[in-house]
C-alpha cells in the first residue's frame, strides 16, 4: 500500500482503454496486448492487467496479471512469458481517487455457469445503483466497486437461460444503461460490445490470423495490426475459429448517437480514427474554427503540451499567424510524479512546464488549450508567459465552456467546481489574467465530428439518456 | 508474479488461522490484529491479510490489505496505522501450490444486500461443487477459487430472508457441509461460528472492554487478553456493543462431535489449548505411551524438531532414558527458503537440519516425529544419524500411520502416496533404514483428547461425514 | 538485480546532469535537489542520487540515497523527507550498459584527510588510465569504475598540502585532463568547477538566500531560482556562509574554449541558455541554415520528434513552408521500456512512434532530425512515412555528419559503425530510402554557438586535447 | 531506504560470517556460498552478499550482489544464476544501527594495483582510528565505515612491494591490531586469515575439488563437506589450483591466544566444532558447573531458547532435575520483526515468548540463560513464569558477570548500562525478581574451552591487547 501524493491537476481524465486478441494460428499474445496497453496507456495509468485464456489447455484455464502503476512497472518479461494463451483481453485504467485500489484493477476474471470469463471494461453506468440493489436482493455479493463486476453479473445472470455468451452478452445489454465499451473473453471466444449511443470508443483489427480489439486505432497501428472497421454503436461482434460475426440487434437509430465528443477534443491519441473521423482532423478543425471566429491580432499561436498543440496548429493555419512552441513540457513528470512532503516554494505547474523565453519575449501571443475546468492552473501559465516577457496572452479553448456535470465516463467535477458555471467569458478572462479569451463555438462541434451523433451534455446539459437522480460515483468500500 | 520454489518437505499443512476483535471503547485494532496473527503464523504462511471496520465512520467503511508472504512481509507500521477501525478480522492462510494466488488471499471483503462483510475462514467443505453448482445455476460469478466465497454467497442470500447477519449466519451453516472456523465482521458487529463436529479450533478471549475470537488460545497469550472459553462446535457467538450473545441451535450431541487430532499431534501450537485440553500435555501423552507400550533400550530420547520435541520429553519421562537433543534446525530457512536453479549437491534436509555429532556418537537413540507421510525425509535423517556415529537409531512415530486421505482441510496426499498404504511396519521401518519403528497406537488418541470427540478418518477411514464423491479440491482457475 | 532489456536506439546519450544547493537560511535542500533534477533528468535517466550535509549537526553528517531508475523511482517522500541538510548535491546519470551498477550512481560521498566530501560529476577524462596507474602505484584502491573516484582521490591527495577544499580543488584540475563540470560538497563549503575547454555547462543561480549551481539553467527555472552566470570554463566557485567567490587560475584563452556542440544540437533542453546562447535558437539558427543552403520544394515541413522539432520551426520560418506535426509519440516508451521476451513481429520503432496519415499523406514532406548515428532507425521513419502516404520525404539533419569518435563524453560509437564514415551523402540517402538528404554545414556551428568555442572533432577530427592512445571507455568490473 | 523498527532485545550480537570456495573442477560457487551463508546467517541477519571471480573470464571479471536483509530476501535464484564464478566469497553481517546501510555490506569489491580483490571479514580492529589516519594523511579516500576497507588499503599498498597477495596479506596483519577473520579473493586465489590471537574462528573444509573457508564448521556440514581443519590463529591459507598453502609467520604462543569465551557461551552454533571443541559441549560443561556450583532444590530445569537450552540440558544431567520446555518461542519473530506504530498494550517479549503454562504450574523452576546484558527483559521472563503458576524461579546464568566493555567485536555496551556494573548477585535477583540468581565462575570458562586460550576481557577487565584510547566505534557517515 504505497500512498503517493499525485499532483492535482486541471485536466480531465479518462477511464479506460480496452483491447482484447484472438489468434486463430494459435499463437500467445501476452506481449502484444502489452505492446496494444502501451498505445492505450494514455487513457490509464492508475492500474493495468492483462487476462489470456489458453485453448489448448485442460478446463478453459485462464492466467491473469494485474497491479496498480503503469504497463512497464506491472509487467516483467517473466510474468508475459509464463501468460500462455491465444486469447486475451487487457484493460488499463483511470479512476478517482477513492476506488484506485488492486482489487478494482481489470480485467475482471471470474468463473460462472459456463465456465471461466475475462472482461474488461471502458464507460460508466448509469443504472449501477438500482442494478446493484436488484443483483443483491437476489443474494449477490461484490467483491469490487467497478461498474464491470455488475456487468459481469448480468452476462452470468442472462447466460442462465440463454444458449451463448454473446446471446446473454445482448440480453444484458438491454438492462445496462450508459457508457461502455466493452472486451470479454470466454474460453473459446473473443467478444466486443459498445452501448448503444457509441459514447466510447471500440474498433476492429487483423493481423494475419488474429483479430484485435482495440479503444483506439493507434493500438493497431502500434502492433503492426490493418483496421478493419468500427465496431458500431450498439453492436455485439464474436470471434471464434470461424471467424467474426455480428450482432446489430441492440443498434439504434445513428440520430440517436452520443459519441463523447471529449474522445474527439482530448482523449484519444491525434493518431486515431475514431468511427472514420481522424483526431488529428477534428483538432485543426476546432483551432481553424477558434481562428475564424474569434480573430485577434498576435506574432506567434503556441498550444499548451500536448493536447493545445494540434488545434494551435489549426489556428495558425487558418490566421496565417505563425506556429511556434512556447513551453517545455517535462515529460517524466508524469502521472505518478511523487511530490515531496518538504514544504517548498517550487510549484506544480513550473515542474511540468517551462516557457521558452527566446520564443515569446516582446511577442503577442496566442495561447491554445483543449479546456478550461477549474481554471486553476490557466492563469499561471498566462502569468509564465508574461514574465517571459510575452507583451499579451490571448488565450483560446478549443471546446465550448463547462458548464453541466457528465454521468458517461468524463471526470467533469460538480457545478460549483467549475470556473464556467455562473461566470461569464469576461470574468473567466479577468481571472486567468489573459488579455482576451474565447471558446469554441457549439456549432463546431458538429463540424469537428463529421456530423455523426454526438454527446454534448456537459455543456449545454443536453443528455441523450436521463441522468441519473443518485450519486453513481459512490465509493461505498476502500 | 514471483515464482518461488517451496521446498517440498514431508509435514501436513493446515490451511489456515483466524482472528477477530471488537474494541467496545472505539481503539484501532489493526496492530492488535497483526500480533495475533503473529502467533498464528505456524498455521499459514503463504499469505495474511487484515479488515477492519470502522463504527465511526460513514457507510460502514471497511479497509483492507492482504498480500502474500509472512505478516511482517505484508505489513508496513504505515499500513497498519491508516487502517482505522475497533473491529476487524485477520487471516493467515496455507494453500496447496495451485491455488496460491493473492486473489484467494483472505479476509473476503464484500458488498452485499446488507453493506459489508469481512469474513475468514479456517476449514475446508466437503460439499463445495454442489453448492457452488446451485449458486451459479442462479447466476452467481466467482472471482476466487476458495471456499470462504461460498461461505459469503450463503451468508448473502440467506441475508435476503433473515432479519440479522448472525441469523443469516446460522442458515447458511445449514447447507455448508465440512470442516470450518468462521469470523465474520458486519459494521457493527463479529461473529465467530465453528462448525458442529468442531474439526478446527476458534476460542474466546477478552481483553478490557475487547473481545476477541482467535484460532488458537496463546494468539491471546500474544495480545496480553485473558482466555474466555472455547466457541462450542456448532455454536455461532455474536459481539455487539451490547455484549456477546451465543446461539446453539446448530449444536449437535457431544458424542458426534469430530476434532482434527491432529491439531493436537501436530498443528497448534504446544502452549495451545483446544476445547480445555492442554495441546503439550496431549503430546507428553502420546510419547508417554509410546514408551510404555513401544519400549527399547537407548542412552537418548531426541525429537525431530520442532513438532517432535513434546512428545520425545513425554517418552523420557516414562522411559527414564534422558532426553537430549540430536538436531540444529536452521530457523531462516522457512517455507519461503528459495531454492537456487543450480544444480548443487546440497539437500534440502541438511540445510534446514544438522546433527550434533558430539551428542549422538556412539549412543543408542530413540528419534521421536510426529508423523511419517510419504516417508521421504525420514530415511535421510536416520541417516544423518548413524553418519553422526549413533549406534542405534530407533523411531517413534507420535500418531498412527496414515492410511486414509483426509476431506477436512489436512492436506494428506492420496492413499498411493501414503508410505503405510500397503506396507507393515517393519517394511517401512527397513525404508527409512531404523533399528526399530513404532506408531502411537489408535486407542492413545483418546487419551490424549481427555475423551473428547474426535476425528480418525485418515487412520481408520471412519469419517464423521460422508467423503465427497468428486475432487473438492480442484483448482480450476489459477 | 533485475535486468532489463533496453531498447536499443539510433541516438547519442550525455552522460550526467548535476545539481548543487547552498541553503544560508538553513533550510532543507533534498526536496528542491529532487526538483532540479527532475529538470535534468533528460540528461541521465539510468540512476540517480543526492547527498546532503547538515552544518547544524556533529562532524559533518552526510546522508546520502541512491539507486538505479529515473527520480521518481529512487525517491520517496520519506526518503527526501528524512534527508536533513541545508548543503546539497545531486546526479542523475547516463551510461553505457557495462558499469551500469548501483555501484557507480552518484553522487559520491567519502571520507577523507580533512572530513567529508560529496562530489558529482559530468564528463568525461581522457587520462584516467595515468591517472589510475599513478594513484593504484601508490596503493589505492578503486571500488567503483567512474572517473569521478578518480577525481576525488585527486582533490584528497591535493588536500594534504593545500590549506583549503576549493585549492585542492584547482591542485586536482591541473592533473586531470578532459570534459568535467563537478559540484563538491564539504561539510561548510559548496564548490563548483567546470574544466577549462568548457566542454560541459554548469551555471549559477540564486533563490532567496539560497545559491545554486546546475548543469542548465532550465533547473533554476524549475525551481524558481533566478539565473546569476555561468561558471566560466576552468573557473572555481566557491559558496560559502559568506557568499561566492571565484578562482580563475586555471582559465584559459576564450579561443581556446570547446564547448560540446551537442550540448545545443541536442543534450540540452530548448529552454536552456549555456554560456549566454539559447538553446532554442540555436537549433532555429540550424533549421533556417539547413533552409538556406539545402532548400526543396515541398509541402510540410517536420522534426522527428522532440529533438528535431525546434530545428524543424526554423527551417520552416525560413522556408515559408508550413510546419507541421506528422509523427506521435508514445511518451509512456521511456529508456526504461522493458521489451517482452516472447519474439513477436511488433517493431521497436512502431511502438515509439506512430505517422499522423491524416497530415502527410499525398503531401510533399521535409523531415528534420538531429543527427544520424548507425542509420538503424532513420530507414525505417522515412518508410512509416511512405507508407502513411507521404509522396516524397526529404531528410535534413541539423548536424554535420559524424565521422570521428568523441572522447569527452557523448557515446558517438566507433568509427566502423558510424553510417557517415567512409559513405557519400548520396549513399547514405539511398540507405535510408529518402528522395534527399542533406547535413548542416561545419560553418553553420559557429553561427549557432554565437561564436563561442567549441569542439567539433566528432566532424573533423580536430580535438581540443590529444586524444588518448589507449580505451579510456573498458569496464574492468561490473 | 526502509525504515524499520527492531525490537530492542536484550541479547549481545556479533558481527560477521564468513565463506569463502574454490572449486578447482571449475564449476559455478554462487548457489554453495548461499547455502553457507544459510548456515551462517544467525552471525549476521542485516545484510549480506557474494562476490564471485570467474577464472575462465576475461580480466577478473568480479561479479558481485549484496543488499540489507537476509539472504532469501537478498538473493533471487536469477542473481545466484548470472553469477558465474568458481571462486567466491560471502559475508553476512550484523551491525549497530548507525551504520547500517548498503554500503556498509560486504563483500568488498575493490580495484587495486594488481586487479581485483573481493573481501570479507568478520571482527574488529582496535587501531582502526590510527591507520584510518595514517591512510587518510597519505590521500586515501573511504567509501565505506567499515574496517575491512582499511584492510584492503593495507593489503593494497603492501602489494605495491610484495610478490603475492599472500605476501601483501601477511604484511598488512602485522599493522592491524584486534580481532579478525578474513577471506579474501584474487582472480586466481582464495585466501583466509585468522588473527594472532584467533578472537573469531575461521575453518577448512573440502568438497571434492573445492576447498571452503568458514566461521563456523556447520556451514561445511550444510554444504556437504568435510572438515578439514581449523585456520590456526594468525595463520594465513592461500589455495590455488595447485591446492592450499600455510603461511604460520604470524602466529603467536599458543598461551597467547584469546579465543572470544562467547563464541563457545552464545554466537555458534551448537553443532559448531571451534579449533576442535564442540560448542555443543562446552554449553554442557557450564550448566554441569552451574549444578556442582549453584545448586538448588527445584522441579524442573528449563533453558530460555534457544541459546539457554544446552546449558539447561547440561544442569539437568548434573543435577538429576528432569529438563523441560517452559517456553514457545515464536520462530517467525525474527531481528526485522517490524513494530507497528498504533501505541498498543502488546509486549515485545510476549510477542516472542510465551510460557508453556501446563509445563511449569506449581513447579519450582530452575531458568537458565546464556548471560544477562541490561536485564531489561529477564525480569519479564521470571514475571511470565511466575503469572504461570511457577512456585520457584531460580534463575542460573552460563557466563560471567559482564563487567567490562569488548573491544573486539562483541556489541557489550558501556559499563554503565551493565546490570551487573555496580551491582551485587543479590541486587541484581532482586531486580530480576528471581528466588535465587548465580553466575557461572570465570574458572569454568577454561574448562569450557578445554584449555585452550580464551579472551575473558568483559568479565575481568583483562585484555590480551591494549584497548584503544579513542571511540573506535563511532561512526562519521550515515
Amino acid at each position: 500500500m504505497i500512498h503517493q501524493q499525485y499532483e492535482v491537476d486541471d485536466h480531465l481524465h479518462e477511464e479506460c482503454g480496452v483491447f482484447g486478441i484472438y489468434d486463430m494460428d494459435g499463437n500467445d499474445v501476452a506481449s502484444t496486448i502489452y505492446y496494444g496497453l502501451f498505445a492505450l496507456q494514455h487513457r490509464g495509468q492508475e492500474s493495468c492487467g492483462i487476462a489470456v485464456s489458453d485453448t489448448s489447455g485442460p478446463k478453459g484455464l485462464v492466467l491473469s496479471h494485474k497491479g496498480m502503476g503503469l504497463c512497464n512497472e506491472v509487467f516483467t518479461p517473466e510474468d508475459l512469458e509464463s501468460m500462455k494463451g491465444n486469447i486475451g483481453v487487457g484493460h488499463t485504467r483511470y479512476s478517482t481517487a477513492g476506488s484506485s485500489t488492486r482489487e478494482n484493477a481489470q480485467p475482471l476474471v471470474l468463473n460462472y455457469i459456463k465456465g471461466t470469463l475475462g472482461l474488461a471494461h471502458n464507460g460508466n453506468l448509469i443504472n449501477t445503483p438500482q442494478l446493484r440493489q436488484e443483483l443483491a436482493r437476489t443474494g449477490a455479493i461484490f467483491q469490487t466497486t467497478i461498474d464491470s463486476e455488475i456487468i459481469a453479473y448480468m452476462i452470468a445472470r442472462a447466460r442462465v437461460e440463454q444458449p451463448t455468451v454473446q446471446a446473454a452478452v445482448a440480453e444484458a445489454m438491454k438492462k445496462i444503461k450508459g457508457a461502455y465499451s466493452l472486451v470479454v473473453m470466454s474460453p473459446r471466444k473473443l467478444i466486443g460490445a459498445r452501448d448503444p449511443y457509441g459514447f466510447r470508443p471500440l474498433c476492429i483489427g487483423k493481423r494475419g490470423n488474429a483479430y484485435i480489439l482495440a479503444s483506439e486505432s493507434c493500438a493497431l497501428d502500434t502492433i503492426g495490426a490493418e483496421f478493419v472497421r468500427d465496431v458500431e454503436p450498439g453492436e455485439i461482434v464474436t470471434i471464434t475459429q470461424k471467424g467474426i460475426e455480428s450482432n446489430r440487434s441492440m443498434c439504434i437509430p445513428k440520430e440517436q448517437h452520443a459519441r463523447c465528443i471529449f474522445e474527439y477534443i482530448y482523449f484519444a491519441r491525434p493518431d486515431a480514427y475514431i468511427d472514420g473521423v481522424s483526431v488529428y482532423e477534428s483538432r485543426l478543425i476546432a483551432g481553424r474554427s477558434l481562428a475564424k471566429h474569434h480573430p485577434v491580432n498576435a506574432d506567434l499561436v503556441v498550444g499548451v503540451p500536448e493536447s493545445g498543440n494540434v488545434a494551435a496548429m489549426g489556428y495558425a493555419m487558418e490566421s496565417g499567424i505563425p506556429y511556434g512552441m512556447a513551453f517545455v513540457k517535462n515529460s517524466y513528470v508524469g502521472r505518478t510524479f511523487i511530490k515531496p512532503k518538504q514544504s517548498s516554494r517550487e510549484s506544480s505547474v513550473r515542474i511540468k512546464l517551462n516557457v521558452l523565453t527566446e520564443a515569446v519575449k516582446g511577442k503577442r501571443v496566442i495561447m491554445i488549450d483543449d479546456s478550461i475546468v477549474r481554471g486553476t492552473t490557466s492563469d499561471r501559465i498566462v502569468g509564465m508567459l508574461r514574465e517571459a516577457g510575452a507583451k499579451e496572452v490571448h488565450v483560446r479553448i478549443s471546446s465550448p465552456p463547462f458548464l453541466h456535470p457528465c454521468y458517461f465516463g468524463t471526470d467533469i467535477p460538480s457545478e460549483d467546481q467549475l470556473i464556467a458555471h455562473n461566470r461569464s467569458v469576461d470574468e473567466i478572462c479577468k481571472i486567468i489574467g489573459a488579455d482576451s479569451l474565447a471558446y469554441l463555438d457549439e456549432e463546431c462541434l458538429y463540424e469537428m465530428s463529421k456530423g455523426l451523433g454526438i454527446c454534448t451534455g456537459c455543456f449545454n446539459g443536453k443528455y441523450p439518456l436521463d441522468p441519473p437522480t443518485e450519486d453513481i460515483r459512490g465509493d461505498y468500500q476502500k
